[in-house]
């Protein structure tokens, strides 16, 4: 224990249905591990966030909270060791948002790299709503409420970062003060699953995703129909290992990498069925998921607890939160009752 | 007592200085009257809006709530009648302005009349802060979060009260509830004070103000350096009454209606000075000045208390917004807790 290093992680995800493999290798994993590295990990469930483009959709938000945690649990996010909370639980977050936004300029938003690839993803059309646009803005509030100096992010994330980091120097330069950390972002050494049809990125809406909490029989179905190499028609003809998911899945999980890559070459040359493949990743991917599986059960049967310990932990991040506003607002010189 | 009616007011000032003879004529005078007829009436420091473009300049707001409240007590603004509260100090507005941003698309903001002409008076060139850009949507949430149902405001400030209500009947028609209150704006009857140089707008930028708070001597100087009919040159020309602004403020501060009529006509077809027209303003505004002045003085003898006073209807006013916002996020569905 006093091995543990200081520095605050913050992560997060939108709750906007089920995790699946691609959240257990792009992000769950990395979060077990610094759950023991880190003193104070914060791993927050984003619905305000998630509202900004689901605004009629709330149903689907407030049932995924429950949903999202019982993934966190089931794959071994400790609740002693992660403080997990839910956003629209600390109203100061809005208040560190609506302060931000003064100090951000419409150009800037429009400029962000995520923002605009994010709304390429959606058909908004001329229709952004002001709060999606505004969603660095946000992050950046929930980076700096927390003190978060380390936040595990895709790379596809990164101008997010930049944008906190410029509002924490535009703050600390302007108000002559140095209590804005700046963060860093730690990027998931794996990439990205491909979805189960070799779509680069798993969707719900593509229904290409393996969840957490599929079935034995799911899982192995998925398995089977997934996508290989189109051009890999019969057994004997070479195949390609590169932008096939059944690989790039057995990358992730398959823990024995020496016959994995005998069994890469095999499939090049050609004589390794698909069929087989398959087989062999289900075997591993079976494994992992049946212990998170498992695990989830126990917790689906007592949701009450769970949101208790949600609506605990979110009380005791909001403290946190409320310390770092006080202290931003006598620094921006606005806390009159001080 | 029993005849007071029962539609709530909202009324506010953003605290970027003192108030001056322009805001008596334009908006507290109107505000007296009213407090004596409706039950409830709300009167908001508007410092997070005055924050949208003065981010950097937070001194001048904060010394400013003081300045302004003085200005309201001298005017005889009752703190048992009118609720006069700090926008700041009730966070609940800035978790209604985040969730109606939601509501509210770039587009719409963009194209309101009041932001784009406000915008135009600033000289943000490609750098509009977002919180600006925004604050018609933060004013939906100061208006909504009190169920304000009347609304005094200038005519220039119409497209804002139609924002809020177009979000009031967006979420009533999206969540199937009525919970949300249209409001009615009510536009002053006096049409607004030019500067004391003819300039259609009092303004402390182009220092053409009188001050609520200016001693005796200040008026008079201001007043005698008022600018009238430029081509007004000897006593004996014609002179024009119309945007003549001495004659606009007789117009608004001279009780003898039917004297100031003669002495228009005199002006008019000639051998009436400007000096005498400024000497029969002056003896005017500063018998009204007077007891605004003297109550003034005892008021600022005191910050403290008033502070404190400020404090308390700020505690009860957000009891209020509490209440509402806690109604909105059970419609909206995301009332987790309750």
């Amino acid at each position: 224990m006093s091995e543990m290093k200081k520095e605050i992680v913050l992560t997060g995800d939108r709750p906007t249905g089920k995790l699946h493999i691609g959240h257990y290798v792009g992000s769950l994993k990395q979060r077990l591990i610094m759950q023991d590295q880190y003193e104070t990990c914060y791993l927050m469930i984003a619905d305000m966030q998630a509202l900004t483009d689901n605004a009629h959709n709330v149903d689907k938000i407030r049932k995924s909270i429950l949903e999202v945690t019982y993934d966190y649990l089931a794959c071994g996010i400790d609740p002693n060791k992660t403080t997990i909370f839910i956003q629209s639980l600390i109203p100061e977050l809005t208040e560190y948002t609506v302060l931000y936004m003064n100090f951000v300029t419409l150009a800037r938003l429009l400029r962000n790299p995520t923002v605009k690839h994010e709304l390429d993803l959606r058909d908004f059309g001329n229709s952004i709503p002001s709060g999606f646009l505004n969603y660095p803005v946000s992050q950046a509030a929930d980076i700096t409420a927390f003190q978060a100096e380390l936040v595990p992010v895709g790379d596809d994330q990164l101008p997010l970062i930049e944008q906190t980091n410029e509002i924490v120097r535009h703050i600390n330069y302007h108000f002559n003060t140095d209590i804005m950390k700046e963060c860093k972002p730690i990027l998931s050494k794996i990439t990205r699953l491909p979805g189960t049809d070799g779509n680069a990125k798993m969707s719900k809406s593509l229904n290409n995703c393996i969840y957490l909490s599929d079935d034995e029989k799911t899982v192995s179905k998925k398995i089977m129909n997934m996508f290989t190499d189109p051009n890999h028609l019969r057994v004997e003809d070479p195949g390609k290992v590169e932008g096939n998911p059944v690989f790039t899945y057995l990358d992730a999980f398959d823990p024995n990498k020496d016959e994995l890559e005998e069994w890469k070459a095999h499939y090049r040359r050609g004589g390794l069925g698909d069929v087989k493949v398959k087989r062999r990743l289900e075997k591993v991917l079976q494994a992992e998921l049946a212990t998170i599986r498992e695990r989830r059960k126990q917790f689906e049967e007592k949701p009450d607890q769970i949101m208790e310990m949600l609506f605990e932990s979110s009380k005791k991040a909001r403290v946190i939160a409320q310390e770092n506003l006080n202290q931003l607002k006598t620094v921006l010189g606005i806390n009159y009752q001080k």
